[in-house]
């Protein structure tokens, strides 16, 4: 590209022709409500598609928004077909030992386990976008929930209001999914970062794992509490009960589980061979205690599980105070970081495929499967990563995947359930431990640390808080933490000092851009956030040390004394009218210290506002100037403009 | 200015040697952490004046830093005497009879008023850097003490407990005031907006004077509730009981009040009539019931009041639960309250007069003078904006006039309270509803509206949520809408399409540029926040849809297809590790279509973080641009550019 391509026109050299700021048009009151509303709440414009269509066609859309499945299920393939069944008796094995563990965790009977691994997947599998998402109980939801319905009900003195309990606190967690959605307030869930999740899962799956000591040294009193301190105080005062024939089975099963998920990441063919783990973990693990009669000499056992399909609970659920309160709050802290969990993975697979999830909808298809999971004797399901994963490595095309998921758990209901008399509880817990050890994610915190301290300060907290206190409390510090992250931004902005870059008309700060040439007596100040209350007191003084610091080195330094100051506000998105009080006083500073204040670039939200307020009437239009370069130069030469600015009054 | 004064170096047109963007410079990590924390809390950077300076010089300067009246002493002249006693007095004559007034209000003793009066102004005297400050009780923080202390302790079952109780609270108001200060944690107090304070003044104003009522009307029994309901119900379910005369003094005095106030609001020169008027209401009234033996008529007087000065306090303190936290938290909430109205009112009038106030010196100043008065027989002080008005008004030049005014209530009350025997409460009454008539800020609310409707409705609530509901509760609200917004801000950033205004390299927001033209086959973007996680879903999902847009248009109109976005970061003031994954996920979306991402801009924190997480090398370092004009010019030159990047290589 030559210069001869791209000649400057001369009319930017010249300030007095040169656009200048506009006011944005005025906007009826409600017409900009109502933009505004839109730009909240819907980001992608989920009506766009039913834009311009018939009712017919708006119909069949409405109903494949909800129930994604018609959409897919036309277009059904019997190659789809055969990927969707392989994977979906590869999650089936995973699902049923998880599923009973899980359950353990929850402090609920290990039969709901299978139960939360049959309905929910089927309704999912009509309502969700996901194509890889395998639905079932999570570690993290279950210990969640299973300590703060404790706080309210032992769950071995009463445990059928617990049970009713838990069924109430999964119902109110899918209203509270479904209703984010339906309402498109999904962005409470962003508030959830990847730095907290990452710290807080780390931290749960520290402390679920060092819970599974109990059942690996046989002990049979333990703390309830989730804790490191009451946990380790647990095991070490009970050490004369440790059961050595308890402890070498757990330690066999975790080193088999870790092996061959060590295997099967290194050989990503061989995803079955982790993937069925955990199923041949049970059954050697049954036969062992069936042949050896090792239950008589202290390795505890599942016991008997019902046969049968999930009876329906709808009339169980507990609407009375003060359990009410409880299973409110517990749905809907366990209810939103099951949706993290599900919607992170259910986007990171639709990433790596190529395709599209809504958010919001995914909500509504969670939220649906929990209500309707509350009635059918199931409780808090998500679709958690361990499993997708797999679903995702076997190869599946579909959400059928999850139906054929549910079918072989409706099988295993039906008549497999004696089977599980003999399996040895160390073995479930040995299979929660090498799950839980996947999800302690220490590459992601090195990274964090690397990138962003903040980050890395919001995950680590989340993590000693749920190590040390517990999983509420690192969830609440890490939230805080993260949310005083955004406020300290808006509070305590970033201001700077530009300089102009050499050879080019371009101002830069002179931090960034050490080669950046100040001009002389001229103060060009940036200011990196909106002017809100929040603050406007800090940005005047922070903009009256700028200039202190200003006119003391241009002293020192004997260079011609300072007298514009200028503000460069492209990149203060709004104003309040704190801030606009905030621009009044330091033009009263200015003035008092014979400087001429000059705005650069007020964008449109903050033009129209300082004009309402009749700050451009007092700064003078003139004053205002669409570039820094313009502002420099018309600094450069300011009899001739005044002059001019005089002559065109 | 004409053409030849600024010639473009011919190089700015030279994409391939034009300067490219910068990464700063690498900082250790304890250096960059300690420069964060001194723009964080010392954006005024207070030991400036320290610097360079021989020890001795250091002490005074300390010295007169906690301690301004050894600054202003030595230069104090007679002419200023005789100003202060002037105003000392005149505040004396407001102070004494809206001190009795107040103290009622927070369910205290008349004479504790008195006693605030007395001790607190001499401290501030001494270390407050305000000159126009009158300090005295206030009517709010008196309401709110007093309704946040009844919920706990009843004053008229157990009056000394409650006592003692505010004295706790205000001793405790203090030390978080004080600290406050000494930590430089100021911005606490920025969190309520001047739009809060309006609602929020206004809605207590309006309870205040609702509950006067009870005096005005002469009756006995009235709700202790404090909102407009419950107060309403109160007069209405008596008026059988209502009392003519009482109602009758009570509206000729207001109307005295009102009328000298409107008196001396037209003519500041008689701005003593109404500083006058309440101590003249106070005289009058207490005459007409001596001569007319009124307070046998249902008319009712203060009785007795306390010869002598403050008693000391300081063992009478309790710092023993349940009242301990009680005492906290109304310390906490009454001390912040008073804090924000002492600052403000100190600020606006060192703006008329053009000195300096350093805020968080004053906190220092007004916690320690709670601090001594809760020792010393006294509740809640601050600087209450109509006796600093009027302070002002008489020509107060120095802080000596708090001495003035503490000597003329120290005379008071060593010789003049029997005066106070026959002063009828309705006085009293008549004096608040007149100064809370003037908290209720209409046409600010109104202001509000014009420039900012989110401001009027933080405003609105504040003042809804204190009529209807409770001081704290408009104050929750208000501050919660508050800080929504700028959460908001960020979760919810705007994203403009950028258009070239024609004549010019400059790029500008379409909407408010309505003449600023679009480039063929690109889509510039500009993105008016930091990037964080509680934005980085919202943004994915909003770029994807303006380029889903961009792309619709261009195909209904016919043009050049879409083949470059490119997005202006300069308003991005930060970045952290999910925006980073969001630009990663940008850059996928992008590349599915076919499109190149170029950037334009990043400051210097984003630039460093985009360059640690190797997104920089994903992107590519020729696609980030320094000016958009840049950009552009590399996207319409593409072969040539794209050559010339391969050579460099």
């Amino acid at each position: 590209m030559g210069n001869a391509d791209y000649v400057y026109p001369s009319s930017v050299m010249n300030v007095e022709s040169s656009p200048r700021v506009a006011i944005p048009p005025p906007q009826p009151f409600f017409k900009s409500l109502g933009y505004s509303l839109k730009e909240t709440f819907f980001p992608d414009d989920p009506l766009r598609q039913f834009k311009n269509k018939p009712a017919s066609r708006k119909f069949v859309l409405g109903l494949q928004y909800f129930f994604p499945i018609f959409e897919w299920a036309p277009r059904y393939t019997l190659q789809f077909l055969k990927s969707d069944i392989i994977s979906g008796i590869t999650i089936a094995s995973l699902a049923i030992p998880q599923g009973i563990s899980y359950a353990k965790l929850a402090n609920l009977p290990p039969i709901l386990g299978l139960y939360s691994s049959f309905i929910p997947p089927l309704i999912y599998a009509m309502m969700g976008s996901s194509r890889d998402l395998a639905v079932g109980t999570v570690a993290v939801g279950s210990l969640l929930m299973g300590s703060m319905l404790a706080n309210v009900v032992n769950p071995n003195e009463d445990p059928k209001l617990y049970l009713h309990l838990a069924f109430t606190a999964t119902f109110f967690a899918g209203v509270i999914q479904a209703s984010l959605g339906f309402f498109r307030l999904g962005f409470i869930v962003d508030f959830l970062s990847h730095a907290t999740i990452v710290g807080f899962m780390g931290g749960a799956a520290t402390v679920v794992s060092l819970q599974q000591l109990k059942s690996i040294l046989g002990l049979e009193h333990f703390t309830h509490g989730a804790d490191l301190v009451s946990v380790m105080r647990s095991v070490f005062s009970q050490t004369h009960k440790w059961r050595w024939e308890s402890a070498v089975l757990g330690c066999v099963f975790i080193f088999f589980l870790l092996i061959t998920r060590y295997f099967s990441k290194r050989q990503p063919k061989f995803f079955w061979v982790s993937a069925m783990a955990p199923l041949t973990s049970v059954i050697l693990g049954s036969l062992l205690v069936y042949l050896t009669h090792a239950e008589k000499h202290g390795v505890q056992v599942i016991g008997q599980l019902k046969k049968g399909l999930n009876p329906p609970t709808i009339t169980d659920l507990v609407f009375v105070s003060p359990y009410l309160t409880t299973a409110i709050k517990t749905g809907a802290v366990t209810g939103i970081i099951a949706l993290a969990e599900g919607i992170a993975v259910g986007r990171s697979f639709a990433m790596f495929k190529n395709y599209h999830i809504d958010g919001n909808k995914e909500m509504i298809a969670i939220g649906s499967m929990n209500i309707v999971g509350s009635f059918t004797s199931c409780y808090l399901t998500t679709g958690p990563f361990s499993r997708s994963a797999v679903n995702y490595n076997a190869g599946c095309k579909t959400a059928a995947s999850n139906i054929v998921m549910a079918i072989a758990v409706m099988l295993t209901l039906l008549f497999l359930t004696p089977l599980f008399h003999y399996t040895p509880l160390v073995v479930l817990s040995a299979i929660i431990v090498s799950a839980m050890l996947g999800l302690i994610d220490y590459e992601a915190a090195i990274h964090l640390w690397k990138i962003d301290k903040f980050d890395f300060l919001v995950c680590l907290s989340a993590y000693v808080g749920v190590v040390f206190g517990s999983v509420q409390l690192g969830l609440v510090i890490a939230v805080a933490i993260s949310v005083l992250r955004v406020l300290l931004f808006v509070a305590r902005p970033r201001t700077y000092v530009l300089g102009n870059i050499p050879n080019s008309v371009v101002y830069r700060n002179v931090e960034q851009y050490p080669n950046a040439k100040h001009v002389p007596g001229i103060l060009i100040l940036e200011i990196d956030a909106p002017i809100y209350f929040a603050n406007a007191s800090y940005l005047r003084e922070r903009i009256t040390r700028w200039i202190d610091d200003e006119e003391d080195r241009v002293k020192a330094a004997g260079e011609a004394s300072l007298q514009y100051v200028i503000m460069d506000m492209s990149a203060v998105g709004n104003i309040d009218t704190s801030g606009i009080s905030m621009l009044e006083e330091i033009k009263k500073v200015t003035e008092r210290r014979e400087l001429q204040l000059v705005l650069v670039n007020p964008g449109s939200e903050v033009m129209k506002k300082i004009s309402k307020s009749k700050f451009v009437e007092g700064i003078g239009q003139k004053w205002i100037y669409l570039t820094v370069e313009e502002a420099v130069i018309a600094c450069k030469n300011p009899t001739k403009d005044e002059s001019e600015a005089w002559n065109s009054v």
